[in-house]
């Protein structure tokens, strides 16, 4: 097949083992892709492979003269300037809720798990401590999840399933979003009177612009120092600063967190706290997760070197 | 009122307060009781308070002549002889349900957080580890929830809401117990085969002589390389030399375990798993199930001391 896949994120090698079977890929690790390929072999890229949450501003399209999609790897494509897309005729796919369960699924791990402080547990088991019968504050009794307010804070396919999960452990589930969903959930129509009523607060919400920073002081100062946050969107979507002040003053009881700012980093502060529970972006990693979304990418590139629309592309409401 | 209540296994210091404050209490604090006290203080022992599972035989019912009941903190009775109890004309009572959610919560939290390695991907975050990009074994994706089959040992008030839980991660459940439930889960006629069908197998059965040492290698063998095991209900259901083994061969995947044979002790063979969650004892151990165990054993306390049947009595099928 004429042109080639420029892989522009860095993914694991394994990941894209089927494209390179099937396509001829130009692999950027990750690189600027200026400074890794010569402009006669960018101008052979008919596809390119992102990261959602990576930029791609137009600048970089503009070095692609061929490209004809862009396909994400997961749900997000929040990095990607979707109107210089468009004006170049450029498709934007993605892999749309291929990995809802699994996002969904760990959620609810975090709120499991900073609620009942498994991290400290696992470790006072292991340290000896609980055979020495060392006293620990970490070990208190903590409200359980019966009669336990957790707000959704996005409605999506993930935001569904959380509500799903959540509530079969007896807790009350309410949502905020920017739209009214038909589902079986009580609405609140604002995101800080959601966290008013919020024990735990699980965000769930597409980033872009609009979300940047929307978890700041204020709306953590309303979830309150009984309120649990939880954040497996996107790092973008929580003032982290503000969240490491809100841990170390009280402001908020506990954090479990998926995603962070500046990936694969998270702030040094936050590694101290005993009440936190942090995952290394692995919401989406589950095997038959990535078997989903690397089907609806291997069905976007079909489509897109066969001059077809994409099966599955981005649209106004995904 | 005359007569005193004995405590007569360790308990956590706050857990006693409430009855210290209506009662005349002597706290053994687990220390054998004929060492402890005098046999003059022994002889006023009207009311037993006990954890269900330190063992408490018929010698220890000789030593206390005007015992009338033995009160368990908790839902487990198990080390107490019921039968001895019974020819004495003393009285057995616990706390049946009230841990119910909370202990299932753990069970649930116990399956999700073995299954998405929670614990390392928690510490690979703190190291530094995924900043660094270190590769991680523990890290590869594995199955997620949907399709999962989720075997329930036991269906007692603990095994429905552990059911219910793991039903709404898109899983299958099954379960096996003596007797055949009115519930919504597929019912399977042996443990062995329960083990054969489950990828994840939750030990909820109530312990005992018939159940000592029930999940052994061959039930462990017929789990299998990609199977869990989780534990919240006693240590002595599963032979922990025979997890140890399987662990270290890689008969089974992983293992979740709130319970233990020799508590508070874990084997140490079992600290050095990274396959594994384990926590202190804590399924029961929130704040409202506190409560309502509370609840139980003070409205049992009451009524033993007025000479009323206890509200809530351990019976043949609780």
């Amino acid at each position: 097949m004429p042109g080639k896949v420029l892989v522009y994120s860095r993914f694991p090698k394994a990941m894209m083992v089927p494209i390179g079977e099937r396509y001829d890929v130009l692999d950027s690790k990750g690189r600027p892709i200026a400074e890794t390929f010569s402009p006669e072999q960018l101008s052979q890229v008919r596809v390119l492979i992102s990261a959602g949450a990576t930029l791609l501003p137009e600048q970089v399209m503009d070095l692609l003269p061929s490209l004809k999609a862009i396909i994400c790897y997961g749900t997000g494509y929040d990095g990607v300037d979707l109107a210089a897309a468009s004006a170049r005729g450029i498709a934007v796919g993605h892999s749309p809720a291929a990995n809802a369960a699994a996002v969904a699924d760990l959620a609810v791990t975090l709120m499991l798990a900073v609620t009942r402080r498994l991290i400290p547990a696992d470790a006072y088991v292991r340290s000896g401590d609980w055979a020495a019968a060392k006293p620990s504050p970490q070990m208190a009794p903590r409200p359980g999840n019966p009669g336990r307010r957790v707000g959704v804070y996005g409605m999506g396919a993930i935001g569904r399933k959380i509500a799903a999960r959540a509530a079969a452990f007896e807790t009350e589930v309410a949502y905020f979003s920017r739209t009214r969903h038909d589902v079986p959930y009580r609405y609140i129509d604002s995101l800080a009177t959601l966290a008013e009523w919020s024990d735990v607060l699980i965000v769930a919400v597409r980033a872009g612009a609009d979300t940047h920073h929307i978890i700041n002081a204020d709306i953590l100062r309303r979830l309150g120092p009984d309120g649990t946050l939880v954040n497996i969107s996107r790092g973008s979507a929580v003032d982290e600063a503000a969240l490491v002040a809100a841990l170390t003053d009280g402001t908020i009881a506990g954090a479990g967190l998926d995603v962070f700012e500046t990936e694969p980093h998270s702030p040094d502060a936050l590694t101290a706290f005993p009440n936190v529970v942090l995952t290394p972006h692995i919401g989406g990693h589950t095997a038959d997760s990535h078997q989903a979304m690397q089907d609806c990418v291997l069905a976007n590139l079909d489509a897109a070197f066969h001059g077809k629309p994409l099966p599955y592309p981005v649209t106004s409401d995904s």
